[in-house]
């Protein structure tokens, strides 16, 4: 701790010793949550009987937590400032809740935890307590949009957070550890989308304690210059504190906060009246404190604070071991609780007074409980963007640039609250009707050659799912809306985001002062059947197995199979809260099946016969199913075939919109009764279900059902290549010419005519195989299919 | 494009000729492989018969892949340097296959392709055509390790592919979209874990073309100042090279290049000669040039060079527009390939001289095919480190604890060719014993208080999922062996990461000139069921699920329920060949089941009755089936429960360590025969499956099995907290009370002791969970459960 940090004084002494006392307060009630079953204020000595038996925690990070929040506080009552904490080192639990506390939020959200003595045990007891809360900061922590547990996100979601909230600043703790992810490396380079006009400030606060759980840190090793050469290069001022005496980096910590606040203050209100094209140079704090700071300084002879044995619970075997529940002991009186609390045990009014009021409170700061600042979207009448389809499955269309004209007027309809996120692929995925209203973030240099980029824009392109994700995660817990549009397989760079983000939803949903907020939306274009052209790395139907494996409750996925219902069905997710929705859309040229009146019934049912397309009119003799915009298409040509080669069989052909619906309804909220499933699905007929994905989540979510057994699913079973799309189709017996194969293979008794039309079809499959290996594209009569075409030929 | 690079001459003006017709010829090659599919040699006129239907492939990137390739053809032969090149932008695909033909090797390999007008027009057609090869550089181009359709792990590939190979530098060129990402960020960092002595060197070309499909790239648009101080923050001294004039740019390129590996050579030698301790600032190249250099300066009136509309195909509708047509001819004449090739369509020898020779080129250098080099591991015996288990389930061991005394001696002798991979938790994940023969690699400074931390260790740590994954594809790529040891929940993070190794290896194994690598090992520990302190953020098994996706012959998943079949699954895995293993494992005290002769037996079949737990000798009444630690000892316990109070119920035990032999025998290799199946979980009988993920997994895995109707899968269902390890259980239904209570649902005919059973199992749930909320551990009673302490009470 070297550092050349020359101290400017901005505090008196009595600045000083306050704020001390205040963070001592913090730490101390954090130190009492690993520890102490009872006992809280230490009125006796400390006993076996007051130490929890399992002491689960993360005590390393929580010092350099408290300080910062500490100094937060200060800043806010200084300059009435709007100011959440994103917490990085989110495992430093125990120190959010112990600030949230303090500050008396803690106790108005949950009222049994008051202000006294016996609030300070019932504080300590249930944390990390069978039935009390978690570990790390969470949805139960007031004044988090962020769960730690998963380290990476932290800035990204900062940033989202101060995505037009103009009014914000995000102070955002990136640990040493998490810094070493991809996505925090990724996410430093947020600050060449934030707008210093319409947008808040993040002020990343880089804490550099040295070490992780078992190791040094790559930034607190890097040599300072190199340190600071890489925030530069990031396009930070970085504002160094470092020290381990308490009172000198209180000076430290305050003149830097004070220099930060400046900076952005500054920043704005030159961009504001207009002075400044440039991206600004925002700044930053490098805040170098020892890990476990104030803790044990050693225990049995090992060095603990400042290394990585600080890291979660630095005394051990307090329960059994007199010395070092001795040591602990001397730990919790080393913070002079007295000073700090009464003897009721409330806190002392001079230092409730450093905390700031009301909304100003980081913990009770609504933007951090961003239902509470919710506005439903000012959507248009998705009905105006319908297609016409005056007869079904004749004409094509590019759905997703067709929801592209629907998304272009909640854009211009909602620009304060609407973003729209893609890893460069809103044009790939034929979402460029948007630019007509709106462009793309861009605060760096722009050419006279580049298009659509401007301060201002509504789309967020950047080359990293992390960070579309991450963003729009952070712009949605603070209130607003979005969507995400991706290419299907490369969602999967997100998967742990997405589980993450999903169990935060799940626990919100339980917690009655959590409002809900709006809907994490996916567009999932170019999909596996779509990428004929980029080949097998980019085909992956996956992320659909994955959703599903969360709580029911928060997980829809929807396969509109033509333009239209994808109309009905995205006006359907904008609209939801406290959902992640899974829209999975084809962007190529497709057939329209349904007209919006009938689109919406579809939608609205989740799944449905065809009747159009079957033969049955009562019972059938098979179902054909399916789900997804290509199996649909090749499952209606097959009904051609079957119609016009079988006439005397009775198909029923059922879409399936929402897959959820093929669930028992016991199992998901959208579940169909099986009665349902039973008259649609039949009890005991052969079903062939052509699906988008692979094929045993079909299987998983119907094993249930009466007919489970006769069940036929047809699905992509990893083969793909560059190629074109019908002999992608092949490759995965998705096929027309299969659909029938297989219908004539699980319907007894059809005859000679069924074995004859099944030899076609086997040779039509080898036919158009030579065709595409010899032309290099599909056969247009089978590329070029219309509902129909069949009988005209 | 105007800065400040002083020239410096290093060429000769007849050098410059020849490297420039070099790049010529591979530029003509890869415009040929996207445009046409007959007329190699521009023998006549162009027409549309010559030029393919469907147009895939992409060619703004493509240039500059061809400029670095033919300059670092040039310092292989002047130096004999042993290179390899790792292709970040991998959709430039037609690049490196045409720098493969040029060198010969493409002929060598695809013995149809010959180096003659026939050989070109066949290279030509089969590009992105049906039956043909991929658009990206693949698994199917010689010379490659990566795909790069995935965009993001160049960097942290390379890296993986220098650790241990001292004489080799891997080339690795990044694409400023692809810095954008996540992993890319973090990857620069990997310069901390390098060691100059024993391991080979990364030369980063950073490739600004400034623009990715859609848009500008952050790191192009960086003043140049602030761009250098990054890569110098990243710990790099980068060379600049900028022009859009080509003569200029080669004699930069070359001067460039030159200067790197100087410098690289000059740190080898000094580092290898004792001379320097401190980790080196290595060099990098940044090269500016423009997008789609030598394409279509514009088209219909649009400028596409040096813009993102050369990213793809340039030249959209040239089947159908003369005009467009004419001007790909004129396009491709540019490179006058009449000077380049005889008239037999022969590369000419003065060209073919500027390749390498033999395994110097980059395309036949066998680290690019690294089985080729690959030596099995010298393994100690497994059965040396087993534990001891006289009885069954009376003792316990830390599974993980027992495996690392195996690896320990694994890298002990093996030094060479071993790595173990961890984000920051190996010790954590009790696998510390490796560090009694080796340390952690770690090349910054190193303070007192540190420990295992050396240049030269075999173990790598980083708080980086994606560097951990990505460090060990490129070590097990290029011929080497190891093992990534990861929080089950976080491996998630590397999803899409598994998901494209997985689909290299499927492709992989199709060509029979890539000899097999070694199996990327993952063993998942600190799992769902263990995460009691860190709650919900932690507790996720669906890794599986994702693996289960992808294509049978590469994936294979071992869940061995303790420390003896954890090491014999071990050996076997690190035996094993082109798979994907993943184990999953406990690190807590866990009873032992298995001696070591029995566990070679039970995982050699992949799973089977433990008769000692079971009541029926014959037919059973009903199965208990089990997978996973925490699922077997609740199995057993709940079994005990049954032998005691319902006698006369013959139970059945069945451990699974290998799900996959649950699938039908078509399905995955280690199917086990529906004849076997039924044998063991009977044809009608109830079957209680106690599994440690998601139980649909297990249906999905068993729906078409005889008696899938009588199957009862328990599993995780997303309900987690911080808590204790038996409330776990019981959140998740999944405890020993819950067991015997769906044994006694769904056998028939019990009567009235095992209604009255049940009832007593309901009442000690509850009471379990009242022991746990008030004491905060589980009572002892059940934490310590051994085989017949039920009986002993």
């Amino acid at each position: 701790m070297s550092l050349d940090t020359s101290t400017r004084v901005v505090l008196s002494d009595d600045e000083v010793a306050l704020i001390d006392a205040y963070w001592r307060a913090a730490n101390y009630l954090s130190v009492g949550q690993i520890y102490l079953l009872d006992n809280p204020l230490l009125a006796e000595p400390l006993a076996p009987e007051h130490i929890k038996p399992r002491l689960l925690g993360h005590w390393g990070t929580t010092p350099g937590l408290n300080l910062i929040y500490a100094h937060l506080n200060r800043i806010i009552r200084n300059r009435d400032a709007n100011v959440i904490y994103v917490t990085g080192p989110g495992h430093g639990g125990p120190g959010l809740v112990a600030n949230a506390y303090l500050e008396g939020t803690y106790s108005e959200v949950y009222t049994g935890i008051e202000q006294n003595a016996e609030g300070l045990r019932k504080l300590f007891r249930q944390f990390s307590f069978p039935g009390g809360i978690p570990s790390h900061v969470a949805a139960q922590t007031p004044g988090s949009i962020h769960e730690g547990g998963e380290l990476g996100y932290a800035l990204v979601h900062a940033y989202g957070a101060a995505f037009d909230n103009p009014d914000l600043v995000v102070a955002c703790v990136v640990g040493d550890g998490e810094a070493e992810t991809g996505p925090l490396a990724a996410s430093w380079h947020s600050n060449k989308f934030l707008n210093p006009v319409c947008d808040g400030a993040v002020l990343p606060i880089l804490h550099l304690n040295g070490y992780k759980i078992a190791n040094p840190t790559v930034l607190a090793r890097l040599p300072h210059t190199e340190l600071e050469s890489l925030l530069r290069g990031y396009g930070y001022r970085p504002i160094t504190v470092a020290g381990d005496e308490p009172a000198n980096v209180h000076q430290q910590l305050a003149a830097a906060l004070d220099e930060a606040f400046d900076a952005i203050a500054d920043i704005q209100r030159r961009a504001r009246r207009g002075d400044s094209a440039a991206r600004p140079v925002w700044p930053m704090i490098v805040l170098r404190t020892p890990k476990g700071w104030t803790g044990p300084k050693s225990v049995d002879g090992e060095q603990v604070e400042g290394t990585w044995r600080s890291h979660q619970v630095p005394l051990a075997e307090t329960h059994d071991n007199p010395a070092h529940r001795a040591q602990l002991e001397e730990w919790l009186r080393s913070y002079r609780p007295q000073e700090l609390f009464d003897t009721n045990g409330t806190l002392r009014a001079e230092l409730r007074a450093l905390a700031p009021n009301g909304n100003r409170r980081m913990s009770a700061n609504p933007h951090a409980n961003g239902g509470l600042l919710l506005r439903d979207l000012d959507l248009p009448d998705f009905r105006d963007y319908a297609v016409d389809v005056s007869r079904p499955a004749t004409l094509t269309h590019e759905a997703t640039k067709v929801l592209g004209t629907f998304l272009r007027d909640v854009i211009a309809r909602n620009r304060d609250r609407f973003r729209l996120m893609g890893p460069d692929e809103t044009a790939s995925n034929r979402l460029s009707a948007v630019y007509e209203t709106t462009d793309k973030v861009w605060l760096s240099e722009i050419l006279p050659v580049d298009e659509h980029l401007r301060a201002d824009g509504r789309v967020m392109e950047v080359l990293s799912e992390h960070l579309c994700q991450g963003w729009l995660e952070g712009y949605l817990l603070t209130g607003r809306h979005g969507l995400f549009n991706c290419y299907e397989a490369f969602v999967h760079i997100v998967d742990s985001m997405f589980n993450q983000h999903a169990k935060w939803l799940s626990t919100s949903r339980e917690l009655p002062w959590r409002a809900p907020i709006a809907s994490l939306n996916y567009l999932l274009t170019s999909h596996v059947w779509r990428q004929d052209h980029n080949g097998a790395s980019h085909q992956d139907p996956g992320f659909i197995d994955l959703v599903a494996n969360k709580r029911p409750e928060v997980v829809r996925v929807y396969l509109p199979p033509d333009a239209n219902t994808l109309l009905s069905v995205a006006d359907h997710c904008l609209r939801s809260r406290d959902y992640v929705n899974v829209i999975v859309a084809g962007k190529q040229p497709a057939l329209a099946y349904l007209d919006m009146d009938s689109a919406i019934v579809h939608c609205t049912r989740g799944l449905g016969i065809w009747q159009w397309a079957s033969t049955a009119t009562g019972e059938p003799d098979v179902v054909l199913a399916c789900a997804g915009d290509i199996p649909t298409l090749e499952t209606l040509a097959a009904a051609e075939i079957l119609r016009r080669e079988l006439p005397e069989l009775a198909v029923r052909v059922i879409n399936v919109v929402d897959i959820m619906r093929l669930q028992p309804q016991p199992e998901h909220p959208h579940g169909l009764p099986d009665k349902e499933f039973d008259a649609l699905f039949t009890r005991d007929k052969p079903v062939i279900f052509a699906y988008h994905g692979y094929s045993w989540l079909i299987h998983r979510l119907t094993y249930r059902r009466t007919n489970h057994a006769h069940l036929h699913v047809r699905g992509y079973k990893e083969r793909g290549t560059t190629t074109t799309p019908f002999d992608m189709v092949m490759l995965n017996d998705l096929d027309r010419f299969h659909l029938v194969m297989d219908v004539i293979d699980r319907v007894d008794g059809l005859g000679t005519r069924a074995a004859v039309l099944r030899q076609r079809m086997a040779d039509a499959r080898l036919a158009a195989r030579r065709y595409t290996r010899e032309h290099g594209e599909d056969d247009p009569q089978i590329a070029g299919w219309t509902w129909g075409s069949g009988e005209r030929e």
